[in-house]
């Protein structure tokens, strides 16, 4: 129930850093992940969205205030160079998404600190870079996310990421992934935080072709369409006080002191 | 399926500043809430715990490592001095959480560091200070917490805390509240976090003598023997590389460039 | 990311009982609760939208294989003739369902027997009819169902139903409900099962005019909304075998004493 | 915190049909699976638990009212034979269920009557009886059901039970397996239904010496422990009338057109 009348802006955040120094990586993204990242957004949401990219070397990370302010659905996805990311960013982002911006989060992106932010916890999980191949499963057919993708999804070579996974229960668990080696891994999950909505997916990594594949491609798609907000305008939950009777006019807190009514 | 052969170690915590700076508030709690809660937690558990006090005054706010490392549930408690909480020992229980440390939050402590911190959101409300009636209705009639309390609680006299109350969507809803006025709100609401389990529990105020009620007494030492551990030991959940086979032996992450196992 | 070229089929059923015999509940609603609420999804979903009704005295109570088998979402009031619906139709109806039919069953529909088989408890509550004033809290600001309303909606005149409400977790909790006798109520609540969505919203009734109520029936159109599939076609969930290594071409289920491939 | 003066009143029921008909599974289990199952829970509760048996070809398959009104806690091992266990005792086994007995349902049972009944939903899934060796990871570290086991356990044959699993959302998810083929399963799941607590737990299986798993037999035996009521009582929710301010004292339903209050 969006307007149909305004196109999703998307931002795709990208730490861009494993293209620049690993030519391995630079191979397989020739325009960095971030384009790769990009172009599956627009390939499945057309003239529905408008995206555009922010890089970690950009000034302030290219997440102003402003374009932020201008921004309905960011994807993160950051690996190496998480500590870089300055805390003062990091909040605001925050802020943004407790206000209704939608929030994906790509794989590696789970141990960012915007993410261990959101979550509350460490974020950790098991993990090895092999060859394995991850196959991710559908639990969730109603879900819209998980529309237009097979069941499994087949990943020839992927990064192995395993539970423990150590994030609070998801709102909704879409994907389960297992691994070569018999790992298994909530793979695509959703929270909402304040009046936002998150989508974190773990397919997808550097030294892999995952970006380029068509069913991953699909869903992150579906991510960004999913956890764009329905209401009308940005707004962070606030405290504040309600006289008996009155519901809708709100008056501002006044200090744990001034805490009773009938004292003022 | 605890140990029944050892007692649980119960910390309560107390910001204890109404208590000093408002004669109304030490003359329903002429000893403090803290020692209220305590109380509370003695009459149902008897024997089964050991129930300590610590205060925001105390040297580290009474939450040193040694201290937390012997503490199975830590109960809170602050209002007026929330961002007196030091950082440092925010860290610390967030910290102890994580690894296993059971945590009941009650009442103002929906605003205090660590509730935010381990939650992600504002944990802001709606609020108002009068005489409205609490009514405390259970909805998961299965569980631990609910047993032994009337459906409804009904707490004669009460500040509200109503809706849209900014959380995660809880693991449990045990508890909802109406008040007098006709706001709603999730009441009582449990949460896992890394391998700690948390009860928020609202009813409880330094202007009424809730902590003196005899049904939320019952619900706080219901909450305190729920949230405690089943594990054996405290752990913190840690990235860890697995080999192929090897389910057992995690080792140790060796950086964002040294991914692949293949390349080492 | 339904087809914007296809308009919803939606089926508004009603049992059409009080309004013949009771003249109080005919003057509320001189053309029958069903067609309230069809002028309700009409009125916000429009051309999206293509409404007929159904009611319990026509043959196989309007809802044989082949209307379903045309129906996205089926909307359900019943209340003093649940005994009525004859079983094949309630096995028909949840076939549908688990194969992706939307389902939105309204107030007193929680004690019809479609409900009750989808959920598998008794769906009980407590209840009384006087002149309780009604008021709905959302507390998922981020669901599709919400958007729109005001917070809280108010609702004059209501029957009062309250909790120990007899059903399973929900999945999501959108709206909770007090009423002026300080009773609660989660009365707006969502569930897959199967492949197919269920919402559930307990504002609306015979004696009272809330199926005239603005907010009231904007949350039914936009309940319509969400439980409709994304899904490309109706399916029901089937036992089968699957080969090792093939994901896609189950077999049949040969019977539990021929339960080992290697021994056929 | 159960009494700790009483044992659990533990039933394990037995199909028993596979043990007579087929020689290497009487191989695997001589007393039958019941038995094995049976020893598992005295094996871990010890003198906590009172267990018996109860089978199919027993009068009134060992479930009559008199035995289910004495029983704590039923746990369900069928497959062959689902279609000869009488309506009856199904409805009479819901209905305890519903009334606060505890229920584990046991592998090839998520096909049985009565957890269709409960469930709502198909139970079905994919299927494979092969050699897959079966990988049991815990995804919910603080669960009292995932006390004392490794992770993941390991089972060295089993057959492959795999998503989609037609089920409701889990009240919890314990246990997610993987198989040697790449399929995944939600396999040790928690459901509240009425006041009674249910634990499904896939592990297990004729034609594999899975009962004799050591950390199979210690998930079974705490799935008892869990499953056991805390309630003082058993009691059916029942749909009552209470009038304003009076909260305790329901009175009968008087039928749907006696619905006002103020009309009687």
């Amino acid at each position: 129930m969006n307007d149909t009348d305004r196109r999703l802006r998307v931002v795709v955040w990208g730490e861009n850093r494993h293209e620049q120094a690993e030519p391995h990586v630079a191979e397989i993204y020739p325009d960095g992940m971030h384009n790769a990242i990009r172009s599956a957004i627009e390939e499945h949401l057309g003239e529905r969205a408008s995206v555009s990219t922010a890089l970690l070397d950009d000034p302030e990370h290219g997440l102003t205030e402003e374009r932020l302010a201008e921004t309905d659905v960011l994807t993160w996805w950051g690996h190496a160079a998480h500590g870089e990311v300055s805390d003062e960013v990091v909040e605001r982002v925050h802020r943004h998404v407790l206000e209704g911006m939608g929030l994906v989060v790509l794989h590696s992106g789970h141990w960012s600190k915007i993410f261990q932010k959101l979550m509350g916890t460490t974020c950790t999980l098991r993990w090895r870079s092999e060859n394995d191949r991850e196959l991710v499963w559908t639990v969730d057919p109603t879900h819209p996310i998980a529309q237009g993708v097979p069941h499994p999804i087949e990943i020839p070579q992927q990064e192995m990421y395993g539970e423990q996974f150590d994030i609070p229960k998801p709102d909704e668990i879409i994907f389960i992934s297992s691994f070569t080696g018999g790992e298994v891994f909530r793979s695509g999950i959703t929270f909402r935080r304040g009046n936002g909505k998150i989508f974190y997916f773990s397919p997808g990594d550097q030294d892999f072709p995952v970006y380029h594949h068509k069913d991953v491609r699909r869903v992150i798609a579906n991510g960004v369409a999913w956890v764009a907000s329905d209401r009308p305008a940005r707004a962070l939950p606030t405290l504040l006080r309600y006289e008996s009777g009155d519901f809708f006019n709100g008056g501002g807190y006044q200090g744990a002191m001034h805490n009773r009514g009938d004292a003022e």
